[in-house]
């Protein structure tokens, strides 16, 4: 049996798969609630697995997690965790064994999202609470220089655009993120509504509802617009809950496809992400099979 | 002897090499005046190429230029030549034999200075009449997946920006290149000036100027800290003749070093264009010799 794993900052989710499947046979989560500390978090964890094992023998693990990961499987920082320079794929492999490998979740849901379709260049944007990206270049996952590629979320997209979490202005998740769409209403508004429903007011367009979420959309899609003509992929894949809402998607999906930069012979796919249930625990595994010699 | 060329919109250059030596021996140049035609452009270059042997062996050749190549040296497409779907690498091979490499400028130039400094990881901008990127990822040029990567002259960065040559309004380099800014200035002042001119009267806070030169400037150092912040690239190398002007530079730099995200252990440089005496003569002959077996 394989087991992979998806730690993210409120959910971490277990899945157990036959060794010829990519179809989870069965699926555990618990609450991550890092504040208790890695100690205790890896005991919930490795209680998990063990009960997903059942008695069975364990191929192959893997970890998709949030935060920078190195090439030796070590969280080097995760905003979301709180964890700092953690020696993940050591700690899981002394309960597992070393037949694992630990990525960054959205590089691993970009390499699933590749894998499934056969891309050779691919960028995979998660838009949720926060923004991230993945990107599958040349057919493999791309880290770049400080495994910081695809930190897209503080990136600044308007000089005198609204006060981030991280102290900045104008992050691109402070104007298009589900936290930074909150926050906008709540300032003009004084309410504290949840994404949906101010989804459901934009829809109908109410002001300052429709206003807030068009211009979150727009900045987005510009922004993965210049992406899409920079590395010049294939696909553009959307994942994230807000991205779930056809009414944010669309916007975003129109506004790439009408304002990427033509050239003779290029055609950009703007899609949905399809891998199930989750594009981290998936694409993790497929590397972690790789690596070790398993069926992919 | 080596030869490499490099094919630009207004003129071409071609170095010859001594085997061992990545500086050149000898460099002749030429107006590339691309509208007498592909096969008037050919003899005018190969005719150069052997005055510069003067009748030496010549072992690898190398192409450098503007457009879209593909992998076979086949120039796709190409605004500044006006030329489409040209089999440049077979035209030049009938001359001076197969052992010869045809790569974009650009792309060239960013593994030429890449491989002076030893990153895995650089993009390299060229901002000019026009603007245009190359990227070398994981030590290797990329090329996207229509050979259309670094193409960011116009991707849209601005809603209601400029009208752009292309035809749509807010491209890149309607805003930020040197074309653009000419542009800017003439539609607000009537005046045709070049772009030395106009920074020389900006450098004195005289208005329009100043105003138009340091938004160009602003708008593009925040699109390039998008990408170095996307890609975490250790290194962005600045070339092109507008970045020449210490005072156009200046800007740019010190907006990304001011404004690019900072994760823990990620350091960028922005650095100058520092090889002689064209980076993507440079970087295709580089190409061409680790293809071909050279000296590198």
């Amino acid at each position: 049996m394989d087991l992979s794993v998806d730690i993210g900052g409120t959910k971490t989710l277990v899945a157990a798969f036959d060794e010829d499947s990519l179809v989870p046979r069965e699926v555990l989560q618990f609450p991550t609630e890092p504040h208790r500390g890695f100690e205790d978090f890896l005991r919930r964890l490795t209680e998990t697995g063990k009960k997903l094992l059942s008695g069975e023998q364990l191929r192959i693990w893997a970890i998709s997690t949030a935060g920078a990961v190195d090439d030796d499987g070590n969280v080097l920082w995760s905003p979301n965790l709180g964890w700092k320079n953690l020696a993940l794929k050591q700690a899981f492999s002394r309960f597992f064994g070393d037949k694992g490998f630990v990525e960054n979740d959205c590089n691993a849901a970009a390499y699933a999202e590749a894998w499934v379709r056969g891309s050779k260049n691919l960028a995979y944007v998660t838009v949720s609470t926060g923004i991230g990206m993945g990107l599958v270049l040349e057919g493999k996952v791309y880290r770049g220089s400080h495994y910081a590629a695809g930190e897209i979320g503080h990136t600044i997209v308007e000089e005198e655009g609204p006060v981030c979490s991280c102290g900045r202005k104008g992050c691109l998740q402070a104007i298009s993120s589900g936290r930074g769409l909150e926050n906008l209403i709540q300032s003009l508004t004084g309410e504290r509504l949840r994404c949906e429903d101010i989804f459901e007011k934009a829809k109908m367009r109410f002001e300052p509802y429709f206003q807030v979420v068009s211009h979150g959309a727009k900045v987005l899609a510009r922004f993965l617009t210049n992406i899409v003509d920079t590395l010049d992929i294939e696909v553009l894949v959307l994942g994230g809950g807000l991205t779930k809402s056809e009414f944010y998607r669309n916007m975003l999906v129109e506004h790439v496809q009408r304002n990427y930069y033509m050239t003779p012979g290029k055609k950009i796919s703007v899609e949905l992400s399809q891998v199930q249930p989750n594009p981290g625990t998936v694409g993790v595994l497929l590397l972690s099979r790789q690596r070790f010699g398993g069926i992919v």
